[in-house]
């Protein structure tokens, strides 16, 4: 159940989203109210991470969900 | 946590698109894997889903992640 590769791959676009919004991922955790902990994990791919935690970073990151989910395809999807 | 408007918002936005293709939540259930009652549940914003679950139905959706993220915004976000 665990698809890594589109967890990474989720995790690789925040982290460049977060990236060029200049922000740490302890600066996103407190805007976001998540873990930093939480965020590395989720950047790493390894975490499934939820509709309602993905709106939350949407928001702290001042990006549309849609934009969030705008990572490459995965060629085992 | 469970921020129900944003998963009724969603579960809204699923249910018309999955009314769009036709499909009922059994055969939806069917092409993506995931028991009919869960998808009923998503639905009716009673349940938190998971990143690698969006993905699932977008694939049997055939439509972009993205796209099932485009739903209304929620007031209180």
């Amino acid at each position: 159940m665990m698809n890594t590769p589109h967890l990474q791959a989720f995790g690789r676009h925040l982290r460049k989203i977060r990236s060029e919004k200049n922000l740490s991922q302890e600066k996103l955790g407190l805007l976001s109210d998540l873990d930093r902990t939480y965020i590395s994990a989720v950047e790493r791919g390894k975490r499934n991470i939820s509709l309602l935690n993905i709106l939350r970073l949407a928001d702290a990151l001042e990006v549309s969900p849609a934009t969030l989910m705008m990572f490459e395809e995965v060629a085992d999807a």
